[in-house]
């Protein structure tokens, strides 16, 4: 039984619209056009952001800082949730954890967001984030998330 | 015996310029300057911060974004942990969760983190962040953290 | 602003048999009676457990096993929820996050939820445990709690 | 880049013994033994518990109760972090977080940690739990954990 414990699902977008349900929310988000990011890729269930190195990302070590990890692993899971969808749906954020494995030391990340489960209501996803050297080379393990999302239909969260 | 179980602790520093200490590490974050973040307050084990409404860190919804509010409860309690560790100290986040309870709406946010427990290695700090509709008025909690921060000694994070 | 930010809340109950439903509640779960687990304190929101040491209960070092910690913070916070809940709405745990800062070594346990924030589907509570050498005497802090719980209303977890 | 972000890894162990000592580790849990837990998998980073479903075990819906399932995800992530540290450290659980997707329902259930990052400190896990109509059939996934441990050599956790 063990063996399909940890194998990744495939799933069916409720939305035939879903990668261009993702890049408008994307592209409404002042704070990732502010910081770089670039969506790498959008299939139902999963989204992946690269972000390049920039001083103004830093913390005082020099490395980009953990909050902006944490902010583009919750990015990569709430599009990753908003893909499955309906249309007149929108996504907030109910919960994160991030765990911190390495310091966000490098050239460029990857922060890639998956759906572990969809629902009507609530939505679980998990992330990584990987530090590359530069644009080629190995990435480095640096962060995982595990982030519960919310699909709203025309209201605030829960008030 | 409930009587005192949630009830705030008072800590003695470890460090004479802890303030020092936690005023210098905020200004070398190029992440925190760039937000027009403000340290409000520092005492042994509690650090809060101030941070105004700008269109540049919102969200689609034109809230400040969820990963921003992250950020700033991360570094409320990473600066709380700070200011009980010893002066050879540097300070590391290990893993947070963050719970959001409402929209990060108003023009200004205030961010407080404090130490539950500090540790020669491990500390516990928590937090919480409310949103007030301008200087004045009363606060709403929008989101809370709970955060392990770890002191490191001359060395990157347990490689 | 700062002096309020982490002040306990009142809350009004929306049901008049608060106080019967948590202890109803309690008594159907085969596990609380199993472990020997006293409802010590309900108050609208507020839910205390005791818990006296028993050698079934630990873990290879004699202390009382983490997991059982955390499964009585979660129902500490689940039944605090269930305070604030309608009298047509069960609760469900949505996730937790247990912080572990000292062995559960002693004599005797307490077990506090408290809800920070009541919402119509969605309620956060947070914990805390503490264990004492004996009947009286001090507690020492063990370990901490931050809980998503969900209201459901004649029927099974979004499924 | 994508493609092996999500990839398992092989570790190596350090201790030749590593599948005795998560056996040893085992046999002196009173509170796994008493649910009935039986070890059902030992690789290096990779340990799977299963659980046959028992009334004593449940709460008041007759489900099996998510304290336990936290308690038997955290032990097999305690348990696969201790696949690959010395013989002379034990494990203690610094935090874990556990997210509920469905009922414990069922006849059979399978808790599965594996190692995402050792280290010399700190360890990080993650796990999953299925349940299972009976001993055949196939399984559903009812929890997610994430799980940092800690490597302990002679003392108490951080005091």
């Amino acid at each position: 039984m063990r063996s399909d414990l940890f194998e990744p699902r495939i799933f069916e977008p409720r939305s035939a619209r879903f990668r261009e349900r993702v890049e408008k929310g994307v592209a409404g988000q002042a704070v990732l056009r502010g910081w770089g990011a670039v969506l790498e890729r959008v299939v139902p269930g999963e989204v992946d952001f690269a972000l390049a190195f920039d001083p103004g990302l830093t913390q005082q070590h020099g490395f980009v800082h953990g909050g902006i990890v944490g902010a583009m692993l919750d990015s990569a899971c709430g599009f990753a949730a908003l893909s499955l969808m309906d249309d007149d749906s929108a996504v907030l954020t109910v919960e994160y954890k991030v765990n911190f494995l390495a310091p966000a030391q490098g050239g460029r990340f990857l922060f890639g967001g998956r759906v572990i489960k969809p629902g009507r209501t609530l939505t679980l996803a998990e992330g990584m984030a990987q530090a590359f050297p530069d644009s080629a080379g190995e990435g480095k393990l640096i962060a995982t998330i595990s982030c519960t999302l919310m699909a709203v239909r025309g209201r605030d969260l829960d008030g």
